[in-house]
């Protein structure tokens, strides 16, 4: 597994990653962690191997674009010194364009997108001894839906961003796909966005498979 | 328009014509139609025409599929006398085939809800002026997501009763395929069922033109 | 229809127009527009015309009078930059004439009134493609009731104003009238003041006429 | 004073009455008397007279019509056994007619409610040393208010009981017509039925009046 | 009656004042003037005498002393300009000598008491119609009880201030020593200090007295 | 310590021994045994001899008059088969005999007191190692307060039935006597009935010192 | 994998297996399922293997000893007909003892334990295709801890029904015994019964390994 | 008894010390002294000796440790210039290191314990009568478990300043330990850490004997 002994593993991203967990710092007691793949994940590290010591801190807040992770990053991410980082944004960034498609000025374009989380992919690169982009995803079986076109454009982004910043890529979207060739979007999740259970296993899943944890 | 003077119009349906209306009998003052479309139906009529003094009546109920109206309609239709009758049901009996496609002693297959609806249509007819059919929708604009197939597959059922029962058709399908050709679905309801004031004026719309409202 | 492809169109007044909207700006998700004629306006623009993409805000608050408009016109009307503006205010500057006689400092009297919409409508003129001034209104048949002969004569400002400064005049009173040559106002509304969906429609359809909607 | 030493005096109604009192029974500690006229009255009999040990009973139910206190007039009236009994009813037989026009079948027409309050009357005399009837009210000043018109209708009707059974007569339309020369109902209620402090202060003193407290 | 027409009569004391009035300013719609004593008179002063428009104001708060008083008696009392003004503190100024008698940093003694409310009274005076001075109390009958005695002891200071002052005095301990002759005070209080609205009305005839108001 | 080892000790009363415990039966984990005195008492016996095993049950409940208890009897006593039994009872019997001095049926005269007091210590003894009888109390001083000179009367009943049964007599008048000789009762209790802790803990270690408990 | 396509999935047992799961039946939308192990286990069937369609079931209840689950053993398992059943009950059966030691009838002894559990295995057998059996468990590492070592002659009465009745066994104390090699038990629940994430994630990962879930 | 007449003795700790005491200052009426061992020790010294008008103040906050002690030393303990001052501090200091081993910032280790309580005596101790010092505790008897042994080192460090600091020293785990020897600590708290009431009367029972209450 690539999370060396006693790392500190932070996770960032919207209300997927959010899940409710605890502000203004997700650590500690209780549901900190929230209800999410973080909390599933740290679920996994602290049963499979409690000798490893791996610290995971939630980072994500409902709601958020790439735009808003920026604003908060030296405080959020920076500050608190992770050795392994994990990014998922976008979500909201392509949503917005499609639930409130007027409100054009909250609507974050493409270009905007891969520039900041560029950006903030090397503002953090320095401390780390990991980096994990994980895509953006939308669970839609069918390609051609704009809105799963639009998402698969912002993942394409991850790809190329985890490729020139060597980062581990998480293909979340590939992970859903995968479940998607044999049950309806419906079982997941009825906005197609915020998962139950199972669609947050998959997620947590993806991301072990992506760190190396052989369960 | 069609419907006389001193009618009572009474909705009966799902959570989309439920929408929160008063129990045991969706009549009275405050909220008690809900929040949907049988509400700005109520409005429009009420506005457009109050020397019409029809009255409306919400019988909806959230989670229902034919089956559920079958053990209820004798209390919450036929005792109540209504001299028009809508009828929109049919999205549960296909939603749970895939949200929950392990459960199926839940699920209403097509052969049972063409009897069923025909059965409950035939029950109440006799002492009708009146009888308006709402096919069930799936807020999706494409055609070959397996839900939206299934649904029109139910849809067609609808339209096919109402030329035989010689009622009034309103294909809210079509409605909102109308809408969709010029915005996403997110912008109506994120989980393609429960829409916001915007889809619930599509349904008033189409049935308002169904019974020949003038506006 | 009067209202272009691409206009935002902001609703100011007071409880008749915030019906809960959010804050601080009625715009986006869920109820944003809260549950008045505004939100029925805008679900029968999205509903009618979705290619004209026209984006609505709701800036009523409850309980304000003219004199509170002022004191926010800046960061809740001109700072948002509408296309189009609709102003419904002056059933508070009235009324608390008659349910708080005693407390003359909060009342605005006709002439402040006067003055006071007239500065706002022509502070707002500049950058705006439409003006819609609507009548304040008491919801009661008889003319010769102290409290709807003070407001008619506040209604009678607002039709001067909206012919010296070219505006579309939504004479809500008159929708109302009509309505009660019908039915008596308890129909509508327990207070004459807060109407139900009904009362809410007759507003919507009297606006949706006065910028020449067809529906 | 006409009530004696040691009566148990019995107020029935509707939600006038009522005012939020304990249920089953109200009468004992705390708010048992709810927060309306009888508690103002028993108020005033404990202060100016507590050695006349006057004990009151508040059993006024919302909503209710004198055909609902016809079914209730056995377990809260008669089994109570009191010594005075205070009748006001009517205000919902009429209300009902004008807020909701089209179910007529919980209007209560003239005829019924003279009928049924004589019958009430006449089933509690044997037992009782002194009869209180109160007319229903309107707090509106327009004698040609539709609604008006029809409660003073009923009103003349409780006047004729008041002779017939040799009741005591409590006018408390008349109480509020003389408060109406003065201000608008709106000061008193803006639904000018439920009054505020002032308006309930209205009818003890009425009530108060017509037994011959003195103060 | 000694309050003019147009008077604006503001109370002000403890928790017996307050009683759940709005706060910042005990005045204006629904229960602005909280449960107690002050909302019994305005309701008598407004159903009896309309036409004197006498504007009522409860500046009371729960569990204050004349200390507290001193500290927000210009916004309070001097800004709100009254024409009339009634005191009633003391109670809380005695009773935390009894019920926390360790804590003697928060006890007032008679002393401070009748300094601090003397200069009040000259602070307020020159704008002022009219001055009442209502006594605390304790409703207990028995005069050697050491809370009553020493509520007796700040009594005798409101007597004596009252006739220095000319101020008009409203004995209120000796309007509950007259009740307390027929009923214990169990019946009035459990706490001997927040009575029910017997003990209330008690509290508003003896102010109304005071002011001779004729009922 | 007269109560011996494995010993099921039951209390039963009114609130004061209720004090907030489990409902239907008054043991087990959390605040089973409410806020009052019972839980102190049975948190000093397992605090000091947790060897003796000794079963705390609390079978109090609010508002209870010796009448009631009969009620409950063979229910919430015999069923429950205690080896101990402590009753204390009756300061409703008498509260209401002056804060409802009209309810004259709810009273419970001291005939009727004595005669069921009786009556149910003999139907628990049978099987009982101890029984405990326990003086209602009113903490006030004065004797010639009327309510506690009625207190007094009932509590010289209790001593009276414990002399002839045998039991063990708790006298918690002369326990808060004690107290009051340096203190004014609000210290202990606003309304002279429901103690704070440290009168809980003066009836604790009466109850305590009453069946030998050295501490 | 052991559990065949198309199976249904039941789990019974006490808080552990509850974990806030919906009433009646623990099987549905939403939260169904609760929070715990159940859940992780559902998420992981549902995310690695869709196409197997394994149906999850669980009917936990709080509190429960297995003589709570003899009474609810037809309606509760019986009748929802399971093709795999797992077991996990004791803890309560044990816990009692320690935390309520008095109350000894409401201890499950070691002996009716073993009878009770082999009658309901049995019971239940015979249309099962799969039998798993938990052992209790109590996260404390010393295992001459009193309760710990009287759960581990628990968890024997398990191993060896599972031998007998050829069922898989899952020993759930020896997954908790190899993490607390690493950590203390305070860092899996205060409590050492109610596990945060990782404890369930503990259960989850034993009972997967005992069905032969690769992952 | 040490503690004199007019004593004031205030409580500083964390949970078990705070145990819901009113804030900003523990002190006054109703529960302001919280529910636990201090809310005992007041009980007791006011019912058993109120002539020494001993006033207790609570300044416990959960979740402390020495360091946050620190930080709130001056405004809640010299501020308050207590005569008698009762030190109960460590077990978060301890807890930490167990159910959060991977945040090692919060953990205050052994070093920075001793050398911060000693600080924090000496700044307190000039104004004193008297200095009681508690240890911390861990409610379990074994002394082999791994955080019982680390909570003992904190307490020799505390027996270890008692003595140099000529405090009275209350041993609060020995107190347990008497307990532990004939009940599990599961029957007094199921985390170990927050009693019940008779587990905070244990603490009581060693603080007053500490002090020489002979009770």
């Amino acid at each position: 597994m690539k999370i060396g002994t006693g790392s500190k593993l932070l996770f960032i991203g919207d209300s997927i990653t959010d899940a409710g967990r605890a502000k203004p710092v997700g650590e500690g007691l209780f549901e900190a962690l929230g209800k999410g793949y973080v909390n599933l994940v740290a679920g996994q590290l602290g049963a499979a191997c409690p000798e490893r010591r791996i610290r995971v801190v939630n980072m994500g807040t409902s709601g958020h674009t790439v735009r808003d992770l920026k604003a908060r990053w030296k405080t959020d991410v920076l500050d608190l010194k992770p050795d392994w980082l994990a990014i998922m944004i976008g979500i909201n960034d392509v949503w917005r364009q499609f639930d409130l498609p007027l409100q054009s000025e909250i609507h974050v374009g493409l270009e905007e997108y891969e520039r900041t989380l560029g950006e903030l992919a090397d503002a953090a690169r320095p401390g780390l001894k990991g980096l994990v982009l994980m895509t953006p995803f939308f669970i839609e079986a069918l390609k051609n839906d704009a809105m799963r076109a639009r998402m698969d454009a912002y993942g394409a982004v991850v790809r190329k961003l985890a490729k020139s910043r060597k980062a581990i890529l998480v293909d979340t979207q590939a992970a859903f796909d995968a479940y998607l060739r044999h049950q309806h979007s419906a079982s997941l999740a009825w906005d197609r966005i915020h998962p139950n259970t199972t669609g947050h296993t998959i997620l947590a899943r993806a991301f072990l498979r992506g760190v190396g944890f052989g369960g």
